[in-house]
């Protein structure tokens, strides 16, 4: 049985959901995954850090109403949150770095992770940033320190589509992918059908959580492109950057281009894709495409993501599941877990051996 | 660099296509995936048998027009088939079974997979006999002789859902699926659903190649029951068979029932399904059912095939893809084959150490 001592990098939506399963799932991980987790520290910018060598309880963790800079309060805390001290000096097996995604230079997910993994721990992550602009850098840093850097949350959320496609489509020859990669886009293109304007369909989102107050990255397009980048990298092993992608998103569309679409029995949708060209090159895109209904993605509806993944020998797949929410995040992080406990014992076994 | 040596069992459209397949692509292969396959032996009740330690040429094999008993005229070759002699002498390290599903006792099948397995062969198999009717011997049979017995054909063609479920589902705990699990129903309907009759569908179905001159298995769905037990077993841990999963197809299906249900929004979909009950159980059922066109399966049209996953962690996810096609089989073949190499490689590393 094997315990797995992690940190916590943030301490919103994410983190915390991983902390309520964490409170209520050990012993069933402990009989089907084969190991439990205890988190050692948590750093969040609101609440401070706190490094407890012996292990927080999830469940005080979760249930305690903390104000801001509350950490200071428990034993090992500081009401001021210092990333650097403990990722480096927590006594972690894993850092779970789950912060704000920052989409110029992915900064400061990118630090933490390389401080994690210059220390020998592992990182799982959620955080877009780090994956789409660092990638390589991180992954040698992981090899070079016999650590694992996993990251499925960073695309659908726990959806394992990176995973699946690693996995399960070896030797299918991938072509390229297309995708509905925003959930809030997908959910105003949505309302835009009922026949709400772009503006009101955009605050319904805001009004019922889905969208942030300035709902740029979403309806522009800006996150599809980071992850269409994560995706096209990780599939097509490709070397793309976020300003090689075209990017156009969906504020454009008028209420007359969505009539007009129903019209053709068609429909919206804003598409993050990438196709690997005849020359080995890989060029990814993010646009609205005007879809005919019995196109496979026209019928995913709402915060619901899909990615049609192309290949050669077996057509096309495609995936649809959730894109976003807190619980399925946090198991798209448990996932992560998952796959560096079977790679590590399968290094044990050799080891043994 | 790994060569496999493979004997095919059955030599129909799957097996053809996996000959076409490395007739043209072993190069490649070698170079992604770090194995080449050749054929030692093929064994065909129509065409005989033939056993060749150095290997046959796949596109001779392929391409050569041969007439009944024309192994008979090959080196090594006979005009009987003798499957038998042929798993159990010919030098391959992988046997490939694609004969037909028998869906009473999976004979000759089972004997076929239980005969490789004895003399240490790894078998791969599109056979959904074998898989769903002596799953829990042929696994055991694995094991004791360290052995691998793959089947992702078995469901979907080579749609990942098998190998997907066991890899990238860990600790979301799976609850239960329903899905749409045979290609010439789900045509069938969606043939009625534009104005044919039963008869007329089936018959046009036939026509297409897509149903059988006995088309029973497909339209009554024993086929999917066939399925539902396979998957019931892989993803929930359920040791089902195929009696105790009630089974009701599409004949009863009338085009008023058609028309009722498009009036009412939604569409007749054969879904193959199976749920975990309260105390551990697992119930299976193939029936009709009637679904909301926003639901994730109804819009699964023609011979697409597709499953949702029902988990505690992840709620649902849906995977869509081909569900027969000869290449597309074969692939699952192929994807059976590179999960044997990934877990030798890992042996040998093991071994090595």
């Amino acid at each position: 049985m094997e315990t797995y001592n992690i940190a916590l990098i943030g301490f919103g939506g994410v983190n915390r959901a991983l902390a309520e399963l964490i409170a209520t799932k050990n012993s069933l991980w402990e009989r089907d995954l084969g190991f439990r987790l205890n988190i050692v520290a948590v750093s969040d910018l609101y609440l401070g850090s706190v490094i407890s060598p012996n292990g927080l309880d999830a469940k005080t963790l979760v249930e305690a109403n903390f104000a801001k800079g509350g950490f200071g309060g428990l034993s090992g805390g500081s009401a001021e949150a210092d990333n650097a001290t403990v990722i480096n000096t927590a006594p972690a097996d894993i850092v779970v770095e789950a912060t704000f995604t920052n989409p110029k230079d992915g900064e400061p997910a990118v630090s933490h992770c390389r401080w994690a993994l210059k220390s020998g721990k592992h990182v799982v992550t959620t955080n877009k940033g780090p994956v789409a602009l660092a990638a390589q850098e991180l992954k040698a840093l992981a090899k070079a320190n016999r650590a694992h850097f996993e990251y499925e949350g960073s695309v659908m959320s726990g959806t394992p589509v990176i995973r699946m496609a690693k996995n399960c489509f070896a030797g299918a020859e991938m072509k390229g992918f297309e995708g509905i990669l925003n959930g809030t886009s997908n959910f105003v293109l949505g309302r835009m059908e009922s026949g709400l304007d772009f503006a009101s369909a955009v605050a319904e989102a805001q009004a019922l959580g889905y969208a942030e107050a300035d709902p740029t990255a979403d309806v522009e397009g800006f996150d599809v492109r980071l992850k269409v980048v994560i995706l096209a990298n990780e599939l097509l092993g490709a070397n793309l950057q976020p300003e090689k992608v075209s990017c156009q998103g969906i504020s454009g569309i008028s209420r007359f281009d969505i009539e007009a679409a129903a019209t053709a029995n068609s429909r919206w949708k804003l598409i993050g894709s990438a196709v690997r060209n005849a020359d080995g090159t890989v060029t990814g895109s993010v646009s609205p495409r005007q879809l005919p209904l019995e196109h496979p993605l026209a019928g995913v509806n709402g915060a619901t993501n899909a990615v049609s993944l192309n290949t050669e020998l077996l057509g096309s797949v495609t995936v649809t599941g959730p894109g976003a929410g807190r619980t399925e995040t946090a198991y798209a992080l448990l996932s992560d877990i998952v796959a560096i406990h079977r790679a590590q014992s399968g290094n044990l076994a050799k080891e043994a051996a």
